[in-house]
């Protein structure tokens, strides 16, 4: 598998020579360089570019934000998210153990959830405060000089545009289990999302209802696809095959072979969705270092890569303010 | 039911006159209305003085310590807890709906939280970060110019005194029932306090085991003592219930009806446990108005009225210069 740290550089490239791109998460990139991906996405529109977020495909997550948008819980409150998994190291050491290669929970499944928060709610997040830590540096296989510096627990709180407040928490110390909630409250009722499955209880009811159980199609869709070695979990592979299908649902409609149409793909995360998921990991691991809330600033003009360099005007008035 | 704001001076005041105290959480006060009663119980070390945080006295609590000492979880990494229960409101304006009288989630439920993961662990909290948020503001009783100040919502993450991160999650908007779980992560395992029952797995089980079921003799227990009209949820009226039982031992092995024995209360939290726990609750607040991490600071002495007059040695030497 490749490393995510050069997802966007192989992403520019194959939009450059006319390929369709489906990205995996950009995690463990700056956002500078999911920047130009968003600019090649957009100098090339006749190509589809869509972030590999499979959540949003699932018919759990989909019914959860037409509820949301038609004010079943109200006006949106408390989000709260966790996710409890055992390690995703693998045996070996590879980019997964590297914190500047992509690995860590923060991205791997932390881009998911922050993008899937976002689809649910429609909101972003402003401000945000977050932990990151690395308590297993070393695994029996991987040990000497090499150390993994890749996150096993995060934990991060968001402001978000509206108002509402979310928590999330990502904790890869529960071998055994893969256990992912998504609770959405508001004012009138909330709404659970546990693993694929959707749950409700309005303010009204003593007790939450099965809105949605999803059928287990994974082994089915597996063969047909034979994907292997992935780290994904169960709810996050199976979006991921939606995604494909829909995918190649934009293709089948049409005749000719290199024309598609944009409607099965519609809800797909787009590049710019991208850019405001790195935005927020950007900010989780600067707010976790600096020990303080960070503002949540998505780039539209690539960085300065001279920030102490005077730009040319400036330096012409100094320049005349000497002579 | 006496506003919590009160219990520093009443709790003096009752030593003072030859009193036992068992305390309720001391939600709403600063630091130093909880310091004058750690002063008041040393100067009265012949009468009993404890908080009332009962769940140290369940049978799951008690066997979990044991297991931390005892490493069944190996170093101590994660503490992951959090608490889903209904509006705490009662349905007449009164100090639970103000947050400078002691309402509020983290005030009524938190306090026990911190309490319990410092009794579970053997750790403090030396960094804080906090969000404490109120979104139901008024209710369908509570309405008019009157208005809920205490908080629905909180969510803080501790670093502990040897390294472990905790997060804790309290959350007032899921009506209908009452959740609490408390995770504990190490190196070699985990245990799961999931109400007053106990589970764990080590890293060598593929499923978490059943280590401590409770029995429910909650009604027996309110019969014979008649309690009424308590917000307290069902685990935290069970461990008050034990602990009363405790306190009755310690005074039943005595003849003397005015001396009593240590043991029965021992592992009870002193007021010393009680003013840790309102520094911790204090940073929360601080915390989360001042959007950074703070540090929790237990104070020794009394803090200075009038902070802003500077001591008198200072001002003998401004004035000597002036002259």
């Amino acid at each position: 598998m490749c490393p995510p740290q050069l997802h966007g550089q192989i992403a520019v490239k194959a939009l450059g020579i006319g390929k369709h791109v489906l990205c995996d998460r950009p995690a463990g990139l700056c956002q500078s360089s999911v920047l130009k991906m968003v600019n090649a996405a957009q100098y090339y529109p006749s190509l589809i570019s869509v972030m590999s977020h499979g959540l949003r495909f699932l018919p759990a997550f989909m019914q959860a934000r037409r509820l949301v948008e038609q004010h079943y819980i109200g006006e949106l409150n408390v989000c709260e998210t966790r996710i409890h998994c055992g390690p995703l190291i693998d045996n070996q050491f590879d980019w997964m153990c590297d914190e500047h290669m992509g690995g860590g929970v923060l991205g791997i499944l932390g881009s998911h959830v922050v993008d899937i928060l976002y689809y649910l709610t429609g909101q972003k997040a402003m401000l945000l405060n977050g932990m990151v830590k690395t308590y297993n540096k070393q695994s029996r296989r991987i040990s000497g000089i090499r150390s993994i510096t890749s996150d096993d627990f995060c934990t991060f709180q968001m402001e978000l545009d509206r108002g509402a407040s979310a928590t999330v928490t990502l904790n890869n110390h529960i071998p055994g289990q893969f256990f992912q909630e998504i609770l959405i409250c508001g004012t009138r009722g909330r709404l659970t999302l546990r693993g694929s499955d959707l749950y409700g209880q309005k303010l009204s009811q003593n007790k939450e209802e099965l809105l949605y159980r999803d059928i287990d199609d994974l082994a089915r869709s597996t063969s047909s696809l034979e994907v292997t070695g992935t780290h994904l979990p169960k709810p996050y592979l199976r979006g991921l095959f939606k995604l494909i299908t829909a995918l190649k649902g934009a293709f089948a409609a049409i005749e000719d072979k290199h024309s598609w149409v944009k409607e099965p793909v519609a809800m797909a995360a787009t590049f710019e969705d991208g850019l405001y998921t790195q935005a927020v990991l950007d900010a989780v691991k600067e707010s976790s270092k600096k020990k303080e809330w960070v503002k949540v600033q998505v780039i539209t003009e690539p960085p300065n890569p001279h920030p102490h360099l005077s730009p040319p005007g400036r330096r012409t008035g100094t320049m005349s303010y000497v002579y």
